[in-house]
């Protein structure tokens, strides 16, 4: 029953997220042995201002 | 000092929002033996774009 | 699809998660009409030295 | 590589936000002893009627 | 800066736990473009009594 | 209410824990302007073999 949370930038198309979730629940059932539909994958989009590496917004840098 | 946090497809009513979080506030007191003040409770409004089952986004079925 | 992540103080017994888990599934599948198989929940034990309230953890409280 | 996740309310200003993860990112490489480049801070703004304490919803207070 | 958190059962290798992160972060950047540096992921173990579908702990099925 | 959850490698003492929820209690009360006893802050303290940045576990660096 994995579940994974996925946190990543604002921008990404629709195509990339399909290809996303496909690509990493085929290789986290091959890896684990698990049935695809055991896995969940939840997206988060993050703005950039809401994201800070180093003490520094990214949408300041 | 339970905390939880519930993720959902998106399109749930603020009726339906109120009912459930008292809901599962009253019962988690009373299996826990606990004060409601200790209890929070965090609401996500998930896309069905950003969920995926068996490698699939909600949105694609 | 609602997934939930409850956190809450080690020490519960296996007798209150399994009750637990139960009410709040209950309810949930009650007020957001949807089915108990759809419904995830994890419970995460925390100690004591790992959850603070107005800065000071519990474990010295 | 701490990690932090912040969940507040919405409204604070892009100018709170970036005081805020400046002196957070400072004080816990201060008391841990690490680079300021390995501390990611991710917010989360919440909406009042997605936070519920005592079984209520914010936004009914 | 992808960051993914992946719940899943106690249990697995060491071994599988390095395949599985080789190849979530080698398709992560094949998909989205980005450098294998940027990509954090955290693995958390769940034990089945921490973890319930339907109502009902796995250590109980 | 803000909320936090801080990831960092295990190994930690409980004085550095001590003094890290202090301060950053301290810096979020006088940057967002609220009570102490608002802010809650939960530690996990994370293994190196469940950390992976650039496609490696920590515990293989």
């Amino acid at each position: 029953m994995p579940t994974m949370h996925i946190e990543l930038f604002s921008g990404r198309t629709k195509e990339q997220k399909r290809e996303l979730v496909a690509a990493l629940t085929r290789e986290t059932c091959r890896v684990l042995g698990c049935e695809p539909a055991s896995v969940d994958i939840l997206l988060t989009d993050v703005e950039r201002e809401n994201w800070a590496t180093g003490g520094k917004l990214w949408s300041e840098a």
